[in-house]
C-alpha cells in the first residue's frame, strides 16, 4: 500500500481523534436547549465496515493490467477500504450514506501515480478505453464533488494524487514555489516553513485537504483578506490532459484573452488533471496575532468588518460571529462550567458591558488577525481599534484570538459526533455584495426557520462573517437539527436546499468557496444565468466530449 | 449621426490634437541622436481622406433593412467616413494601413445601438443572417481586435456601443456602480466623480477608451496598485449572446467552477456583447500625490520595486524607467532648453548626485503614487522612502510627479508625429516574475537592437516597470526607428516581432494588458501552451459554431 494518509472512511479526520463533549461543561445544555438533543444519552449509531455491501470492481483485465503497469501493483489498489474511502468526499450526504451502506457506485480501482508522466499515462489510457477518471486530494471535498454518477457503466478509476507531495523548488526572488498538486496542507507548509516561507492558505479542512484540491474547487483560507484565495494565490499550472500537458507558467497579470487559469481554477477534474501548481508564498511574518472583539450586535459587527474593509486598514482575518455561533463559541469552552458571558470575560469587564446597557443575548464575537513588522502590526491594530470602537465594540485581546487559533481546525469533527447521535450538523457558505448581507442574513435564517418547521423538528442555525472584499464578503451558516424519521437525507435536504434558494434568491452565490460539485449543481444556472451555465458546458463538452473526466459535476 | 466622439480617422485623439516637438527643445537633439531623424525637416507624409478607395457596402437589403428598423435611420451609418473610423483600432499596423489606403475589408455598416434591447435585436438578427459582428468602443486597441478577416465574405457589422454611456446606478453602501459599457473614461469618471466617487482605472488610453473595451481586452490602469486590474474591478457583467442574455451578478468572490466572469474578460468580442459591468468604486481620496525619484542604476530601481512590493506598503503606483526612457523624459520636457539632468532638478541636487558618484547617463526616473488618508499617505511615503533610500534613491518631491500627471494620457500622440516623418513608434508590454525581469529586459533590448540590425536602422528602444505584484510586474516597451524602404510594415513586423518572441522565450507574457486580437495570435500558443490555446478554442467554437462574433480573433 502507498503511504498515503486518508480520513476516516466514515468520518472527518484520523482514527482515534473526535469531538468530545465530556469536557465541555456548556456543550450538553447547550444543545438540548438548541435542538432538543440530550448529549448525556449514549450515542445510538455506529458504524461497521463489514456491514457495507461492496459491489465487486467492474474493471476489465486488459485495462486493469494497463493502469497496473503504469504505476506498479503496489499503487494500484482494489482492496475494499480503500475504494470505500475513495468512493466519496465528506458532505453530510456522503457521510449518512456510508453510514446507510448506501454506496451505488464504488471506484472500481484506486490508482496512486509516483509523477506527472505516470499521470499522463493513466489519463491516456482511461480515456482510450472510454473509462471514468475522478481525481482525488485529500477527499474533504463537501459538495458531492468526488463520487461517480450512480449509474455509471464505463469502469471507475479514482485517481489519487496523494504520491505527489512535494515542495519542488522556492524562486526566492519572486515568491513562487512550485509544489505538486497532491500535497496536504500540513506537509507543504512544514517544507515552506523549512525555507523560511507560508503559502498562508488555511482553509477548515486545511489539516486533510490537498493543494490541487483548493484549486479545483477554488478554495478560501481564514487569512485571505491578507494571501488572497486560491485563485489569487495559484499562478502557474500543469495540467494533463489526453495527450498533452497544459502548462501554464506563473505571471503575475496577463492580457491573453479569456483567462484559462481561471478555467482550471474550479474545474473538479473537469478539464483533466492538475499536478502541479506554482503559488504565491510569503516570508514568515515577523508578527502575527489574532485580537478578540466583543460587538453589541450583529449589525454593529457587520458594520465594522464592512468599515474596516474599505479603511486604509489591513488586516489578514476578519471575522465576525452572529449572537448564535457567539453563544456556541462560549458553549463549547472547554473547562469553566456554564454558559454564560461571565466565563469568557472578567467580571470587571461584564460590568462595564453591563453599564453600557448591551443585551448579552445579542452579544457577538469577533475575530480581527495581523501579519507583518512589529511597527505594522501595531499600527493595524490602532487603525481598527479606531473603526471598531466607533461601532461600540470593546477588545477582548490576544486570549479568545490563541483559542481560536487553536481550535480553528476541529470543527468539521462536531457533524460526526452528531451524527453519532441521530443529528445533522452541516455548513453552507455564500458570499455577496456589503448591500446585501443584512437581508440575506435574515432571508437564510428565516428560510432554514421554516424549513425545520417543515419536518417538524426543532432547528439551529447560526453565522458568521469572513473573507472580505472591497464590494462584499462571505457569510458561513452552520445549521443543526436531530432527525425526527428514518430518512435522515430527505430532512436534510428540505433545510440544505432552502437555505442555498435563499442564497440565489438574495443576491448570494451558492458556494464563496466549497465548489459546486453534484450537490449545488442544480443552482448553477440561476448564480450564472442560463447563459453563463450553457458557457460552462460547452467548455467542458468541446474539451471532453465523451465525459471520461469526472462527469457530471458542477453542470450536473 | 449620432452624438457618439470618436478619434482621428488617421490617429490618435481628437482633430487638432497632436504632439509638437517646438516647444520642446531637448527632442530634436535627443531624437536624432537615438533614430538619426531630423524633427526640423518638413513632414514628409500627409493624409488624405479622399485619396482612400473605399469599397462599397456588402450587405443585402433585407438585413440592412432590418438593422436600420432596429436603430433608426440616424443610427445606422454607412458614410464612407464613420465606415472607415470603424475599421481598425490605433496599433501601429493600423495608421500604417490607412495612410496607405490598405483597407481591404471595410465595415459594411456602423450601428448604434440606444440599448440593450437594441443590442439583443442586432445580435439576433446578425446571427440569423450569418452576418460578422464586432464590437466597437472607443476603437484604441492596438493589437487588432478591430479588424474584419481581410477576406470576409459575408456582411460585417461595427456595433458601436458609444450610445451606453450611462452610470446607472451606484450602490453606496457596496462600493459597486452599475455601468454602461459604452462608457469612455472620462464621461464615466465625471459621473461617478459627481457623485464623490472613482473607478480609479487610468490606462494610458483612457481618454479616448470605455468600459467595454477595457473589460473585452484585460486592461490595467495606472493606478493598478491600489485599484485592480480591471480583472479585479469588473464583477458584474452583462452580455447579450443570442437569443439571451448573460448575466454575473456582483460578487466578491465565488466558487462556481471555471470562472464564467474570466471567460467575458478577455473575450475581445467572440462570446458576446458587452453591454454593461458592474464595477468596484472608491471614495475619492482625502489626499493623493505622486512623488518623483532618482535611481542611480535600473537595476536598483527594480530592486526597490521589489522590495516595495513585498514590504508592508501599499501605495497606488510603482514605475521606474530605465535609463534611456529617463533620458526621453528629460528630452521632452518643455521649456528648459537642452538635455540634461541639471534641468530637471537643482544644482543643490546635482553636486550631492556628483559626490555619490552616480553615473548621470545610468540615472532612472521613477514614480510612485499614494492615495488615502493624510496619515496614511504620509506614512506610505515614509515606508516607501525607508526602502528606495536602501536602494541609494534620492526623492525628487511633487513637481516631477505632476509633471507625469499632466502628460501621463499624451503619449500616444507621439507616434503619429513619428509616422509624419517616416518613423515608426510603437510599445509591447509584458509580465513576469520577479526573478526573470532582468534577463527579460536584456533579452528584449538584445532582440530589438539585431532586429534594427537586421534592416539596417538606427533604432531606440527603452522601457519602464509598472504594475507591481506579489510576485512580478509588467515592464512596458517603447521602440522608435526611421523606415529605410518602401515597405514600412514589413520593417516594422521585424522588430515586433523580434520583442514579443523575447518575451515568451523569456517567462513572460505575450502582453500584460492590450489583449492579443490578430497581432499577438501568434504568440498564443506558446504563451499558453497548445493545450491552453486549444481549450480557449474549443470554448469559442462550442459558444459560437458559424464564427459570428469577431472571428479570427485571439486564437488566429
Amino acid at each position: 500500500m502507498p503511504n498515503v494518509k486518508h480520513m476516516k472512511w466514515w468520518g472527518w479526520g484520523v482514527e482515534g481523534v473526535g469531538f468530545h463533549h465530556e469536557d465541555k461543561p456548556g456543550m450538553a445544555p447547550f444543545v438540548i436547549k438548541a435542538i432538543d438533543l440530550d448529549l448525556n444519552e449514549a450515542p445510538e449509531l455506529s458504524v461497521d465496515f463489514d456491514a457495507l455491501d461492496i459491489p465487486e470492481p467492474k474493471i476489465g483485465p486488459d485495462l486493469l493490467a494497463l493502469l497496473t503497469d503504469i504505476v506498479g501493483a503496489d499503487n494500484a489498489i482494489s482492496e475494499p477500504m480503500d475504494r470505500i474511502v475513495h468512493t466519496y468526499g465528506k458532505s453530510m450526504r456522503d457521510l449518512v450514506r456510508l453510514r446507510n451502506g448506501d454506496i451505488p457506485r464504488v471506484p472500481d480501482i484506486v490508482l496512486y501515480p509516483a509523477d506527472e508522466d505516470e499521470v499522463q499515462q493513466i489519463v491516456d489510457a482511461a480515456v482510450d478505453a472510454d473509462a471514468v477518471l475522478i481525481p482525488f486530494g485529500g477527499g474533504s471535498n463537501i459538495a458531492g464533488s468526488l463520487e461517480a454518477p450512480p449509474g455509471e457503466t464505463r469502469p471507475v478509476i479514482s485517481l489519487d494524487l496523494g504520491r505527489l507531495n512535494k515542495v519542488i523548488d522556492v524562486d526566492e526572488t519572486s515568491g513562487l514555489a512550485r509544489i505538486q498538486a497532491g500535497a496536504l496542507g500540513p506537509d507543504l507548509e512544514e517544507q515552506l516553513g523549512q525555507r523560511g516561507w507560508t503559502l498562508g492558505h488555511f482553509p477548515d479542512s486545511f489539516t486533510h485537504s490537498t493543494l490541487g484540491g483548493w484549486v479545483a474547487t477554488r478554495s478560501s483560507g481564514m487569512q485571505s483578506d491578507k494571501y488572497g484565495d486560491i485563485a489569487q494565490i495559484a499562478r502557474g499550472l500543469r495540467v494533463v490532459q489526453p495527450g498533452k500537458l497544459l502548462v501554464l507558467r506563473p505571471l503575475p497579470g496577463y492580457s491573453t484573452g479569456p483567462s484559462v487559469r481561471e478555467m482550471i481554477l474550479g474545474s473538479e477534474g473537469r478539464l483533466g488533471v492538475i499536478t502541479e501548481v506554482t503559488v504565491q508564498v510569503h516570508r514568515l511574518p515577523e508578527e502575527r496575532v489574532v485580537l478578540g472583539y466583543l460587538f453589541p450586535s450583529w449589525e454593529s459587527g457587520l458594520d465594522a468588518m464592512h468599515a474596516i474593509s474599505v479603511s486604509d486598514a489591513t488586516p489578514s482575518i476578519t471575522r465576525v460571529s452572529d449572537s448564535r455561533e457567539t453563544g456556541f463559541s462560549f458553549a463549547t469552552r472547554k473547562k469553566k462550567p456554564g454558559f454564560s458571558l461571565s466565563s469568557m470575560i472578567s467580571k470587571g469587564l461584564m460590568s462595564v458591558l453591563e453599564k453600557r446597557g448591551w443585551d448579552l443575548d445579542q452579544v457577538c464575537l469577533s475575530f480581527i488577525g495581523y501579519e507583518g513588522s512589529k511597527e505594522h502590526v501595531a499600527r493595524q491594530k490602532k487603525l481598527v481599534k479606531d473603526i471598531v470602537s466607533k461601532h461600540g465594540a470593546i477588545v477582548l485581546g490576544k486570549g479568545p484570538g490563541e483559542l481560536y487559533d487553536q481550535k480553528k481546525f476541529d470543527t468539521p469533527y462536531i457533524r460526526d459526533f452528531l451524527l453519532d447521535r441521530g443529528a445533522a450538523g452541516d455548513v453552507s457558505e455564500t458570499a455577496a455584495p456589503w448591500s446585501q448581507l443584512k437581508t440575506l442574513y435574515y432571508a437564510v435564517v428565516a428560510a432554514a426557520n421554516s424549513a425545520f418547521d417543515e419536518i417538524g423538528v426543532k432547528g439551529w442555525i447560526m453565522c458568521h462573517l469572513s473573507h472580505s472584499e472591497h464590494s462584499g464578503a462571505c457569510l458561513y451558516f452552520t445549521f443543526a437539527f436531530k432527525f425526527s424519521q428514518d430518512d435522515p437525507l430527505k430532512e436534510y435536504d428540505v433545510v440544505k436546499q432552502a437555505i442555498q434558494q435563499a442564497f440565489v434568491d438574495n443576491g448570494g452565490t451558492l458556494s464563496h468557496h466549497h465548489a459546486v460539485g453534484v450537490e449545488h449543481a442544480p443552482w448553477l444556472a440561476e448564480d450564472l444565468s442560463p447563459a453563463g451555465a450553457e458557457l460552462m458546458s460547452g467548455l467542458f463538452t468541446s474539451f471532453d466530449p465523451k465525459g471520461n473526466f469526472n462527469p457530471g459535476k458542477i453542470t450536473g
